[in-house]
C-alpha cells in the first residue's frame, strides 16, 4: 500500500499481539512488527507489517507491506479489508508508475522492471537487469548528449551566419552525424536478436500422429504440460511452451498431427500447423523410425519445405530407436544429411537434440555485454531517430540552411527522449504501464 | 532461510547498491535493507533483505528473508545460489517443525498453520484460525487438567490402600469420568461438521450430454476451468473445484455425460459418474427442459435414486428455459416437487440454486465459535481417549483396584497429549510435516 494515506489505513487494522492498537505514522522506517489483521474482533490473520518511510521507498512515497499466510482466502479478505478502511486497488504498474513520476526509475528503467519480472533464461535476464540498473539509458543520454552538442554547433553557425564564420567544418559534422547514425544503427539492428532473446526462438515440431510429439516436449519441459495418450489426435490444443537451454530461451510450439481429419476440432489443428511452421525459426520434423521408410519420409520432408519460411531451420529427427535396431535404422535413412536419432521416452540422445538447438542459435552470435533493444517500442523510436538523421546528413550535402537542419536535429532529439521518458505524453504512459500486472 | 548459518551465508553474497559487503549478523533484528544479490560481479537481483535475530523469528533462529523480482527464473537462481553458499532446501513443513521443535507452537497449532494456508471459506478460515491461535489445545489441556485431578485422586487412594480410606467418593468419579467423556464425546462428533467445513460439502452435477453441466459448474466457478463445447462428450476428465458461497464451502464435481458411449475415455468418465454420486452430499440433476417429457424424467431420477447413498440429497434442476416457455414448462413437470428451472447460459435464477446450496447445508446448524475438531488425528486420539475412559468408568462400577485404573488413565492421557505433542514419535511427526509444502 503506497500513498500519503498508507500509515493511517494500516493504523486502523494492524494491532499488535496483545491487541493494542499501533500509529503506523510513528514506526521507524525499513522495520518489521509482528502482529494481527482485526476487524471487529474477528481477527483475519497474524502477519508481519513492514514500513517504509518515503521517500526511502520503491515509490518514494510511504509504503506499508503486509505479510499474510500464504492462502488466496485470506490474502482476498485483506484487499478487502483495506479497501473498506480507505485504500483502492492499484491500476496495472501504478507501483511503478509513481516510481517513474517521481523520479526514481527512467522509462526505460520501469519498462526493464516487467521485462526483468518476465525473464526466463539467463541471456533475457541480463538483458533485463542491464536496462533495469540504467544500462540502456546511459547510452540513449550519450546519444543525446552528441546530438545536443551538435545542435549547438549549427545554433551558433546560424546566430553568426551573416557574418559568413563557419564554426565547424562541414565534414567534421558530417562525420559526427554519421558516427551517431552508426550507433542507432546498430542498436536498430540489435532488436532482432534482442526479441528472440527476450521471448525466445520458435521452435515447432512437428510430425505424424503418434510419432511421439507430445512426449519429446513433455521430456524436453520435463513436465506434463501436453496431454500424452496412446490414442492418436489427442493433442488438441496448440500449446506453447518456453524452454531455457545453456541460457537461451527457446519456445516450443507442439501442435496437432499433421494429416487430413473430418474431426472438427483437430482440422483447426493441422491448418494452425502450417501457420506455425511459418513463424518458427527452428522446425523439427520428428518421425517413428518404423512406421516410415526414407521414400515416405523424402515426401513428408518436400511438404514441410513448401512451408518453411527462408529464415528457418529444419532439423529431422528419428523418433523411437528404443524399438529398433540402430544399425538399421542408420542404413535406411543414410541418404538423409544430419538426421538425429533419439528416443524421448527412453530419454536417449536428447542430449545431443538439445545441443542441436544451441548451435543453431551460437551461430548468430549473443554477445549480451553489449548493449542489445528488446522493445519495440525502443526500436522505433530509434528508428524514427535515425530516419531524421537521414534528413540531417542530406541537408548538410545539400547545404540547406542551419534553421531546417535544427528541426530535423530536433526530431532526432525528440525520438530520443521518449525511450527515456525525458520527453512524453499520457496515451504512451498508459500504454507502458497497462502491460505491467497489478501491484507492480 | 532460517537456522545458525542463516546470516553468514547471506553476508556472503548480499551486497549494498554502492557494491560494499555487509555482516549481516551485524543487523538489528526486524530490519529491512536494500542491496543486491552478487555472484562474481554479475548482479542476479536487486533486494530487499529482512533479517530476525532469534529467538524472536518464526522458528526462534535467526532468520533472513529476501525479496527479489517476482519472476521464477530469478527465484531458482536465487536458491541455487544459496545452495553454492552453504544453505540446504527445506524439508516439506521444515520452518514450522522447527518452530514446533523450538516450542514456538505446539502440534495442533503447526496442524492448523497448514489448515489457515488450505482454507477457502469464512468458515474453515475461522476455525483454523482459532486452533492456530490455541483455542483448541486450550481445550485439550482443561481435559488432561481434569483427567490428572483425577489420576491423582486415585493414586492418593492407592497410597493409603491399607488403610481402607476413601478420599474421593466413588459417584463423585464416576460423574467426574462422565463429564470428561461428554466432552470428548462432543468434540468426537464434531469432526463430521469439522470435516465438511475444511474439505467442502462435496456436489456432483449430474445429467445427459449436452443439458449444460459444464456451463452450469463455469457459472457457478465464474471462471472457465471446464472445457464447453457444442459437442457431446467433450468434457472427458472429471473435474474437481471449491466454491464459497456464503462462507460455507462446495466442492463441485464436473462428471462426463452418464450415457452408454464406444469412446474409450469417455466410457471410464460414466462408471465415475455413479461413484461420484455415490461419494457426493448433494446431488444436482440437470436437464435440458425441451429435451426430456415429464415422463422421461422421472425414468432418469429413478435411475439416479437407485445409486444415491441415504445421506445424499437430490435437487432437480431444469436448464435453459430462456429457450423455452417457462409457464408450459411448469405444466409440464408440475408433477415434480421443488423442481428448479434455471438458465445457466443466461444466468437466470442462479442465485435460487445457490440459496438450495445453503439452505440444505444450514439444516445441519454450523457453529464455529463451539470447539470443531477438523483433523482425522485428533478425532482419532480423542476416540481413543474415549475408549481408554470407557474402561476407566467400568472398573469404577466394577469396584477394580486403583492400579488397575491408573493404566487406563495414562492411556487416555497419552492419547490426548498425542494431539498438542506433548507425547509424540518420529514417524507422527514425519506424517504431519510431510503434507506441508516448502517453505512452510
Amino acid at each position: 500500500m503506497s500513498g500519503k494515506n498508507a500509515f493511517a489505513i494500516a493504523s486502523r487494522l494492524f494491532y499488535k499481539m496483545n491487541g493494542k492498537s499501533v500509529d503506523v505514522s510513528k514506526l521507524k522506517t525499513h522495520t518489521v512488527h509482528f502482529g494481527v489483521i482485526k476487524e471487529k474482533d474477528i481477527v483475519l490473520d497474524e502477519v508481519l507489517l513492514t514500513v517504509f518511510v518515503g521517500p526511502h521507498s520503491y515509490t518514494a512515497e510511504d509504503i506499508v507491506e503486509f505479510s499474510c499466510h500464504g492462502s488466496r482466502f485470506i490474502q482476498q479478505q485483506l484487499i478487502q479489508l483495506l479497501i473498506r478502511k480507505g485504500a483502492r486497488l492499484a491500476d496495472a504498474g501504478e507501483f511503478t508508475f509513481r516510481a517513474f513520476f517521481n523520479k526514481r526509475l527512467d522509462l526505460v528503467q520501469a519498462e526493464a522492471v516487467a521485462d526483468l519480472i518476465a525473464s526466463t533464461s539467463a541471456t533475457s535476464h541480463q538483458v533485463a537487469m542491464q536496462q533495469m540498473r540504467g544500462g540502456f539509458s546511459t547510452k540513449i543520454k550519450v546519444l543525446r548528449e552528441n546530438l545536443v552538442n551538435f545542435a549547438s554547433l549549427i545554433e551558433l553557425e546560424l546566430d553568426f551566419s551573416e557574418e559568413d564564420v563557419e564554426f565547424a567544418d562541414r565534414d567534421d559534422l558530417k562525420n559526427l552525424v554519421l558516427s551517431i547514425q552508426k550507433v542507432i544503427h546498430r542498436l536498430v539492428e540489435s532488436f532482432e536478436l534482442g526479441n528472440v532473446i527476450k521471448n525466445g526462438i520458435p521452435v515447432a515440431i512437428v510430425g505424424k500422429p503418434n510419432s511421439g510429439k507430445s512426449t519429446l516436449l513433455n521430456v524436453l519441459l520435463e513436465e506434463d504440460r501436453a496431454i500424452v495418450s496412446e490414442i492418436p489426435g489427442t493433442t488438441r490444443d496448440v500449446i506453447e511452451d518456453d524452454i531455457s537451454i545453456d541460457g537461451i530461451l527457446f519456445r516450443f510450439i507442439d501442435t496437432a498431427g499433421i494429416r487430413q481429419t473430418s474431426d472438427l476440432i483437430e482440422q483447426i489443428g493441422v491448418s494452425r500447423t502450417f501457420e506455425k511452421i511459418q513463424k518458427s525459426s527452428i522446425i523439427v520434423y520428428l518421425f517413428d523410425v518404423h512406421e516410415l521408410t526414407s521414400k515416405e519420409l523424402q515426401k513428408e520432408i518436400d511438404e514441410i519445405k513448401e512451408h518453411l519460411n527462408e529464415r528457418s531451420q529444419l532439423i529431422i529427427v528419428g523418433n523411437k530407436i528404443d524399438k529398433e535396431d540402430l544399425v538399421y535404422t542408420e542404413r535406411e535413412f543414410a541418404g538423409f544429411k544430419d538426421i538425429l536419432f533419439i528416443s524421448a521416452k527412453e530419454r536417449i540422445n536428447m542430449d545431443a537434440l538439445r545441443k542441436r538447438f544451441v548451435d543453431l542459435f551460437d551461430s548468430r552470435t549473443i554477445n549480451v555485454t553489449e548493449t542489445v533493444v528488446t522493445n519495440v517500442r525502443h526500436m522505433q523510436a530509434l528508428h524514427n531517430a535515425g530516419s531524421a538523421l537521414e534528413k540531417v546528413y542530406d541537408s548538410l550535402n545539400k547545404n540547406v540552411s542551419g534553421e531546417l537542419i535544427s528541426v530535423d536535429i530536433k526530431a532526432a532529439l525528440h525520438h530520443l527522449g521518449l525511450i527515456t521518458g525525458e520527453v512524453t505524453n499520457e496515451d504512451l504512459l498508459q500504454n507502458i504501464f497497462s502491460k505491467f500486472c497489478i501491484g507492480k
